[in-house]
C-alpha cells in the first residue's frame, strides 16, 4: 500500500527539505516522525526540496507501507511526533505507480515581500522587508514575460546542477495585499533559486537598478545579468499538480487564505 | 525636552518587557538604542510591563533628552539598533509632567485563541492552540459579567503585587475570525496575569470544565476557583489610552488591521 501526505511547514529553523548529515532537515524530521509510528526505517518521496528557510504550505511525500490504520490515526499519530513548525494535513491512498516527484506535472511557488518603511514585525519570518516603494504595475509587466518556455540560465544559481535549463512557466501573477507584495509562479520544474532570482530582478528593475527588461535578461543566458537571490524567508512552496487520476488535490492556492484559516 | 514613543514587539525571544539581571529584555534593548544615538545612559518610563512572551502593539515609553533631531531621525536611529522583533512607530513630543506609566488612564490587551484541529503553524508564535470546539456564545456572554468595578482577587497570580484587586473594566469583546478567536479587555489598569487567567476560566466554561459563572467566581474571591493560566503566547499589550491633552495617541484597535499592515 502507498500512502502519500501533504505536509505544510516553517522553514525558518530547518536547512532544508532534503536530509543532509549534521543539520537538522524537514525530510529528517518526517521519517523519524513516521518511524516512530510505523517502527520501521522509511526513506520517503517527495515532491521537491526546498531551500533551507523556505516554507511550504503544501510539499507531498510518499512511502509504501503494509500497516493499516485509519485516516485520522495517521495524520494525528505523525503530527503528534512532528516539530511544532511541521504539520501533516492531507492522506491519499495512491497507486503504486504514484512517485511524489516523477508523477508531479507542475510546481507552483508564491514569494512574499513586504513593502513599507515599517519592519514587518510579525510576518519578519515569512517575508523580505523592501523599504522602497516597488511598482507592482512594471514588476507585472515584466513578470509576464517569463511565461512559456525558456532557456533560464540567467535564473539559476551556479550551483544548480538540473541538466535542463529549459523550463515552461505556465501561471505567474502579482498581487497586492495591503503592505504585501506577493508574487506566483507556476512551471513545469523550477531551476535552483529560480523564483528568488526572478523576484531580486524584478525588485532591481522595479528601483530602477537594472536596466534591462526580462525578455533582454533571458535572451543574455548569463546568470551576472539577473539580479540579486531574495532571501529565502519569503519563500513558499504552494504545491504539485498532478494528473487527475491520481486524485492527490495538493495545491494551495493563496498564501493568505492560508495564514488565515 | 521629554520624548514618548509607541513600540511594539514579538515577545517570543524575550523575558518580559521590564529591566533584569542576566535576562534579555525589551527595555534593555530599549535603552542599549536609545543609548547608542543619543550617547547618554537613559532609563525609561512605560505604560506597563509585560511578561515574558508577551507581545505589544503599541507599548508607550518615554525619556528627558536635551538632543535635537528631526522625528524621523529618531525613530530611524532608534530603530536600526534594535533587534529584528522590536520596532518602534511613533514619536510624540510631550509636556514635562507627561508620564507613560501614571498618566495613562486606561490599557487594552487582546488574547489570541487558534480554535482548530490543525496546528497554528505560521501563527504559533502569536496564538494560544486550542483544539476543543470553543463555544463563542457562551465565552461571550461570561465575558461580559466582567465589565465594571470589582474585586478581581480570584483572577491574580500568586505573585501578583499590586495592592489594590479592585479594578475596572471598561470593554469587552470577543470576535471570531475564521479559525481565530480573539478577546478584548480594557480596563484602568490589569492585575498580574489578569487576562491570562481570565481567558483560561472562559476555556474551561465553554468546555463544561468549570461549571462556575465569571459572576460567581469573582465573588469567590479566590483564584482556586478560575481556570488555568492561559499561555503568553497568545497576548498581546494594544496599548494605554491618555488624557487627550497630551496628545498622544497610541492605542491599536485591531490585531488582524496590525498584522496585515
Amino acid at each position: 500500500m502507498r500512502l502519500a501526505f501533504t505536509v505544510e511547514y516553517d522553514g525558518t529553523d530547518f536547512s532544508g527539505f532534503q536530509k543532509q548529515k549534521n543539520a537538522s532537515t524537514i525530510q529528517e524530521k518526517i521519517e523519524e516522525a513516521i518511524k516512530t509510528v510505523t517502527g520501521s526505517d522509511i526513506t520517503i518521496n517527495y515532491s521537491g526540496r526546498t531551500d533551507a528557510g523556505v516554507h511550504a504550505l503544501s510539499q507531498v511525500f510518499d512511502f509504501e507501507t503494509s500497516i493499516k490504520r485509519d485516516n485520522k490515526n495517521w495524520i494525528d499519530g505523525i503530527n503528534s511526533n512532528l516539530p511544532k513548525t511541521i504539520a501533516v494535513k492531507q492522506i491519499y491512498d495512491v497507486p503504486e505507480d504514484f512517485d511524489s516527484r516523477f508523477s508531479a506535472i507542475e510546481r507552483r511557488y508564491s514569494y512574499v515581500i513586504y513593502n513599507s518603511k515599517n519592519k514587518p514585525l510579525f510576518f519578519n519570518r515569512f517575508s523580505h522587508w523592501v523599504t522602497n516603494e516597488l511598482d507592482t504595475d512594471i514588476m507585472e509587466s515584466e513578470l509576464k514575460m517569463l511565461k512559456g518556455k525558456h532557456d533560464f540560465t540567467s535564473f539559476r544559481s551556479s550551483s544548480c546542477n538540473s541538466r535542463n535549463p529549459v523550463k515552461n512557466i505556465s501561471f505567474t501573477s502579482i498581487q497586492k495585499i495591503d503592505n504585501f507584495i506577493v508574487i506566483t509562479i507556476s512551471a513545469n520544474a523550477f531551476l535552483q533559486n529560480m523564483v528568488r532570482i526572478i523576484v531580486g530582478t524584478l525588485i532591481d528593475i522595479s528601483k530602477n537598478e537594472n536596466k534591462l527588461s526580462i525578455t533582454e535578461i533571458i535572451k543574455k543566458n548569463n546568470r551576472n545579468f539577473a539580479g540579486k537571490t531574495a532571501p529565502s524567508k519569503g519563500l513558499f512552496f504552494l504545491g504539485p499538480t498532478y494528473p487527475k487520476n491520481f486524485a492527490v488535490d495538493s495545491l494551495e492556492l493563496s498564501i493568505f487564505d492560508r495564514l488565515k484559516t
